[in-house]
């Protein structure tokens, strides 16, 4: 294994960190809409990649918003429908990733970070959890305008980290990720950070589940 | 308009009426089953067709009740699932399909099913329905081997009725699944079941949006 590929937005960063902003807006709603958000926001990657629609992470994002506002009957003015659009562009990261990242860095492992987010939204996310400087490259599917688990995401691994497949693994915290990953023929990692969380049933399991980052560098070193 | 395809699950089949039986195998548990069952459905639907690995609606019908199940800590026996399956054979009917059915009919509409579901599946609910002799087709995406709401799924329908796209209607109480067949050039219909029900953010939303399908015939004649 030479490099190892991240999904972004759950594994690295916390999609969840924008429930309090949420909460501050809407009284009693934060929870529920940040949920929704989050659902709508996937599913809406979905149908669009489905109906050969793509638009970016950005705009979906927000499109998601607006229906899990509507759904919910919240009151989403242009103004505070902008300060949660920010927030996503400067969610906490995890407490573990950038002690994992730095020891996966030091064992001489290439990183990338293979997300369904827009370059800009990447890269401030980036800049802002302090672990732009460990990655080799940041690879969005902006380039193919298709959203995950399409394998023509997953191929981007190889062509920008110049590497065959099979020394790439994947990381992500959403199961059906993994099992996008590995239809495609990456070794997947599962970073299962809620406990109950079941598998999916779609035909290709990670190969390993962990709960936080920091429990990578032993498991790579058995590979 | 010279025609109507209509989906089948939500639409003209009540998928909720699984829940009686459901909540009888798992007394307190009905509705939570139901709901997440319907839900990873119709994910693994989508997440299977961006993978390129279709399997039929009854496979993934199958794999979304075991997720369900596994999620809510549900003991899921062989003879427990397959009673559970069987339902999906036998689902109700709204009480506004046939009557509406048979009213367009009459008006000299050809009426066609355009659904996810496995064939089978399909001719045993429109039989079980009683609304299989009012049909003049029943066009399954296992054809094409990729679920909605991909365009290749809604091009048969002019394939199948030998007419253009721009005379046939598609009726659908799931949202998504109208801006699919709006994007792919079809006129369409929402039915929406569930009041509350607010519209996706897709970019195609529904020429019309009806209550039950009795309501159809009116607007049809409009058109």
């Amino acid at each position: 294994m030479k490099a190892l590929a991240f999904d972004a937005y759950g594994t690295l960063f916390d999609v969840f960190s924008v429930t309090s902003l949420c909460e501050q807006l809407f009284p009693g709603n934060g929870t529920a809409l940040a949920t929704l958000w989050r659902t709508k926001q996937l599913q809406y990657t979905l149908l669009r990649s489905m109906m050969n629609r793509y638009e970016d992470f950005w705009q979906v994002t927000r499109d998601g918003l607006v229906y899990a506002a509507n759904a919910l009957r919240l009151d989403l003015d242009v103004d505070t429908r902008t300060r949660l659009m920010d927030a996503y562009l400067t969610l906490a990261a995890f407490p573990d990733v950038k002690p994992g990242l730095q020891e996966l860095k030091a064992m001489g492992l290439r990183l990338a970070v293979l997300s369904n987010g827009e370059p800009k939204m990447l890269a401030s996310a980036a800049r802002r959890a302090g672990i732009a400087e460990l990655l080799d490259a940041v690879i969005s599917v902006d380039e193919v305008k298709v959203f995950k688990p399409s394998p023509r995401v997953y191929e981007l691994a190889s062509a920008h980290l110049s590497l065959s497949k099979h020394s790439i693994g994947f990381v992500t915290s959403n199961n059906w990720d993994a099992h996008g990953a590995g239809s495609a023929g990456l070794t997947t990692f599962w970073i299962q950070r809620a406990a109950a969380e079941p598998a999916e049933e779609l035909g290709y399991p990670p190969a390993r589940v962990v709960h936080v980052l920091t429990d990578l560098p032993n498991i790579i070193r058995s590979f």
